[in-house]
């Protein structure tokens, strides 16, 4: 069994985060799926999706050392291509990756009490994203 | 058809790796699943799943690279929420990610022949981990 | 419903990347399954699969990070264990995975317009890959 869900986000730019567990774990409970996996992926190549514990000092102190590995004001070569100004955006994504895949069982999500999903906004504008929440299992 | 095992692993603290390959493998193996996906989920956010050529250089050098990312010592918010030490193991969490997903046929896992599931712990302290192996296919 | 397709590239060794997006859409869109999630992953332990705004500039700019983050040209332990010169490419490597896993519907993969699905290899020279393309779904 599939089910697609998507969830719409309205994000502040570079270094907003959002707490997306709940949404998910209630798109779990609703299907009819019992065990499997559930797929969270974000529509676009300026931002990521990890696991993270959801508080405001770690979600600062990754924001930092991303900006530390790849800094808002750096030059790019992307830069160049269409005078965009979101070349670190487009390198934390890559980094961090679109998407985190969950395991299931009897409905609830595998996750530890402090390990959250997270979306992470990278570009340097407020942006509207779309998370695809694609359950697979049985 | 899902099939959910668990395996539980005795970490010593940061930079501590575990390889996991057999214990997925005869997971893989011992379900009826001929073809699919297996995602190895570890629960908890300071640990992270990953393949590498598990031999203790190659494990040496990961880990080196992510204390100049995230150095142990560091100053992190995330310690001035709950008096932790624990901010580099957040952070080094949140960017390797808490889960691999490898396609398997005939019962056997795609992997490359130096290429092995690794967990990575990066606690400051020995946890006791637990990973989740979600098997989904026919 | 399970389908594996495999796919071949020869690259050219560090910091060649490749655009597997139509490969992966055709495979989707030829498989009977309409809706599900396709997990892309790398054999081997010296390249990665992420996704990225296919551009050179973008290509350039996630190379110039990771030289950075993991030179090609530094001291790797893993280097005495065999003699080998690519200790960089198994860090950078293992930091960006050997797989994304991207939902479909309607046969069709749900990407951003700019987010494509890139091989990245970071072997020190040229490599015969075997993609693999594990479709799962309904």
């Amino acid at each position: 069994m599939v089910r697609t869900r998507t969830h719409e986000i309205s994000t502040k730019g570079q270094g907003d985060a959002h707490d997306v567990t709940s949404v998910v774990a209630r798109a779990v409970a609703e299907s009819e799926v019992r065990a499997g996996i559930v797929t969270v992926f974000v529509v676009g190549s300026t931002a990521g999706v990890t696991t993270i514990e959801f508080e405001s000092g770690a979600i600062h102190d990754l924001n930092a050392i991303l900006e530390a590995l790849a800094p808002s004001n750096g030059e790019y070569q992307h830069h160049l291509r269409w005078g965009d100004d979101n070349g670190s955006s487009h390198v934390r994504a890559a980094l961090l990756g679109p998407s985190v895949t969950i395991p299931f069982r009897g409905g609830e999500l595998m996750l530890g009490q402090w390990q959250q999903i997270a979306l992470l906004e990278f570009d340097t504008r407020p942006r509207r994203r779309e998370v695809v929440i694609q359950i697979v299992g049985d």
